[in-house]
């Protein structure tokens, strides 16, 4: 149906080498990427894995929200939605993102607020990226 | 160890809302995104959930194949990896990522093909956006 590239040129080790990423099938940018910024508490103006898998969450998810909501008959008006991803060393070796939370606040006319949390969760669950991040737990909060 | 942090503001509907996905904890972008957009051939200059999946995940991969390329006594000099993301209709109800087809080019000094290609596969199943994306197939083509 649709499909989309994107690119990374990497040089040198994994320490002391850095990166830039294309977001290519667009054209919208190409962004610097290094593992000592990845792993550190701050992101100091550097994007990351993390940071992507959580933009790709969460554009997913209110594009699938906003579907389910007007498949119950509500008139979403507006979603903001925001996800939060950890990268944690893997009890297995290596390091893995062990969960991603989740939350989203918004309104749609015609439904109630209990209608709101319930197509909130099912979102969650058939978002086609949330289907994909099969590998980490997702929480709505 | 961190986090990162992207949000998506949506208004209106599936078919005719549109959205603005932030890259929050490194302020580098704020991007449109839509549904149409998204399922049509052509991205026509505009990202979506599937192309930052591409990004996470070449980006991923380019740091853990260089961190293996290192363990194993190589010097990577530089790597390029693509990714390529497909969105289709889940045969399950809606839509899913089927699959993702992976590849990469490069060299790293003191290795020979046999054991760049063996490294390149160990970098799939190790990377942590790899295990994360566990509900959809990664081939290294």
């Amino acid at each position: 149906m649709a499909t989309r590239t994107a690119r990374t040129a990497w040089t040198g080790s994994l320490a002391d080498g850095s990166g830039e990423v294309t977001l290519a099938s667009s054209g919208v940018g190409t962004f610097a990427v290094s593992f000592p910024k990845r792993a550190a508490d701050d992101a100091d103006g550097t994007t990351s894995p993390e940071e992507l898998i959580a933009a790709a969450l969460t554009s997913c998810y209110a594009m699938q929200f906003s579907a389910l909501l007007g498949q119950a008959g509500g008139n979403p008006t507006s979603l903001d939605v925001t996800a939060e991803v950890d990268l944690a060393p893997d009890p297995a070796g290596g390091f893995h993102i062990p969960g991603i939370r989740l939350s989203v606040t918004g309104s749609a006319d015609g439904l109630d607020d209990a209608d709101f949390r319930r197509i909130a969760q099912e979102a969650k669950a058939t978002c086609p990226v949330s289907k994909a991040l099969a590998g980490t737990t997702i929480t709505l909060v």
